[in-house]
């Protein structure tokens, strides 16, 4: 089974990795900058590099879409004729809905995508932020459309499966859609608002304890990936923001009116929802 | 050297693990609860343990309080009398202006009260949470008052030194609760936030990836704890909170607006300072 990864940088590197290590050989990178081809060879993760994706895609049965959200429709449009019947696509993209519909609408019906989604990814950027490692024990989603066969939606389940994701979980695109504004995308706005408050200065870190350098991780971003992930998902997002203010007003509204027990109750309620979780 | 630990929990347990650790010896522990002090004894990390503090106030060098803020003035206006004369005082308090004015009015002038706040806990609660390691490499504040004696404040720096905390800054109380406000409040509120939002299900951590996980672990949160520390800074908390929702609202108005170079500045300004940070 030969299985091309398009785009090496830190989420395709890690992918081409984990299968490396799973057993997986038939690995052809494609990527737009020669050194990372050079480099993923010299690490012995695939077995052959191209910047022309079209000597390779003809012979791959699994084709792993890495790349930008606005990048995935461009590269399938682009090549398409060069897909192999019967190849199975898949892709990382941090949003479905849009994806999905700009995808079907282009896509040959000699060809089957399974669109997914790991839940694991790093501040760090590039084939040098690769670590497949990140992968053991997390989540992955998969939204599947009607055209896809049960048996290529099993075989991109056993790809992640054998990498070392847990839990691979099939949702429709909108009920992932939602969830990843709250559960991620909300996550990085709160995360890139706290290090943009003006309380911020070259200070900060001498008071912080290990909250808010968690909690700060994250605004260490991509931002051409994520301003895409953002505005494709903007209406998801921006109902994920309105509930999540609405909450800060009970804090505040409690705080403003000295109500202690109306406090304790808000604290309380978090408390028992997170030990339910984790 | 004779050290009294006023509460065993996560913190006066911490502190008792770590002093034992660097060689201090001559630890008493006080306590209400009987069972605290004898799983503390049987783990060695104090010498004594009584539920009267009277008994042992009296030969004690350093009185360490790891109590909640509102028992601070209690514990310290029923005892004063039993307070040996030169003993230095000191605290865990979260926050620093309201205690310390508290303080100071019922002080006896014989002995030394150096405020001081580790900045490093957990989610953990009571003698079982403690953890000394957790110490190591954290960073301290110790917010000194024009009464302290140099030689005291460097007596609490050694403490903290030798149990392996790294960076201890001197600041006023009034920056410290500002900051703090920032860096420690701010975090916990906008966790707890996150975590009662209305989007928040039982299959949520089926969606989540790490930033999900490490942004609500303070959601586990001691709302007795919390309460008091989110009340007794209410002002600077409610500034903080103010500027959060600005920089949310300048992310929402480019969101809106669909205006993607806004979008992108405010990410980019976000990873810049972040790492300069970390």
């Amino acid at each position: 089974m030969n299985i091309a990864i398009v785009g090496l940088g830190a989420i395709g590197g890690s992918f081409a990795m984990g299968l490396t290590d799973a057993g997986y050989n038939n690995l052809y990178g494609i990527d737009i900058d020669e050194q990372t081809l050079i480099s993923a060879l010299n690490q012995g993760i695939i077995k052959k590099g191209v910047t022309r994706p079209e000597t390779v895609l003809p012979d791959a049965d699994i084709i792993l879409l890495s790349l930008y959200p606005g990048q995935i429709l461009p590269f399938v449009d682009q090549y398409k004729a060069f897909f192999k019947s019967g190849a199975v696509l898949t892709d990382v993209t941090g949003i479905k809905t849009t994806i999905i519909k700009e995808l079907t609408a282009v896509l040959p019906e000699t060809v089957d995508f399974v669109f997914a989604h790991p839940m694991r990814g790093s501040e760090k950027q590039g084939l040098e932020g690769a670590d497949h490692t990140q992968f053991i024990g997390a989540n992955a989603l998969i939204t599947p459309i009607q055209s896809n066969k049960e048996a290529n939606i099993k075989l991109v389940e056993k790809l992640y499966k054998d990498i070392g994701f847990e839990r691979i979980t099939r949702v429709t695109p909108e009920k992932h859609d939602e969830q990843i504004a709250y559960v991620s995308q909300l996550m990085h706005v709160l995360s890139v608002a706290v290090v943009n408050s003006p309380q911020a200065t070259a200070e900060t870190p001498l008071f912080a304890g290990k909250s808010f350098q968690e909690l700060t991780r994250i605004a260490d971003i991509n931002e051409d990936l994520w301003s895409e992930l953002f505005s494709m998902n903007k209406e998801a997002l921006l109902n994920s923001i309105t509930s999540f203010e609405e909450q800060l007003d009970v804090f505040k509204h409690a705080l403003l009116n000295n109500n202690e027990q109306e406090l304790k109750d808000f604290l309380i309620h978090a408390k028992i929802q997170r030990r339910k979780w984790y």
